[in-house]
């Protein structure tokens, strides 16, 4: 797992981190799962959730979909723009 | 980054890798762009994006990004299934 380093280069990275991990704590919420049981269904760690819902991971796709298929919706789905739904 | 290891545990993982390979490629090769090309207009290594076309890298999300902008397309819209367009 890769640890994001905020620099110049990385500004426009950062920016769908935070996109994408707002997405998911809104997907989660919508469902009232706790983050404890995001994880559990998406067979990853807590803290893990915890922490792309921060941004301060740069996800993989495999992740990506553990995350879609345990919200239950699809991986485009989870990848559209947020600020629609802010 | 992450080299993927195919056990059993992965194999779920390794089929959302090999869509999205397939899918770069078709939508870089209806581009007629080289690998170089999307490399370059990507800021991504050549080898770097034939390691994805064949599924041998797990991408990051700020990856994906750099892969859909340099195609000009959207993220959803490079995520989508990509069977119907084989």
């Amino acid at each position: 797992m890769t640890v994001l380093v905020l620099d110049e280069k990385s500004c426009m990275g950062a920016e769908i981190l935070k996109r994408f991990g707002q997405r998911v704590r809104n997907e989660r919420l919508k469902r009232s799962f706790s983050q404890e049981k995001l994880a559990e269904k998406a067979s990853l760690h807590r803290t893990y959730i915890g922490m792309i819902e921060r941004a301060e991971k740069n996800i993989t796709l495999i992740n990506i979909e553990k995350i879609a298929n345990a919200l239950e919706i699809s991986i485009e789905e989870l990848l559209k723009e947020s600020s629609k739904n802010e």
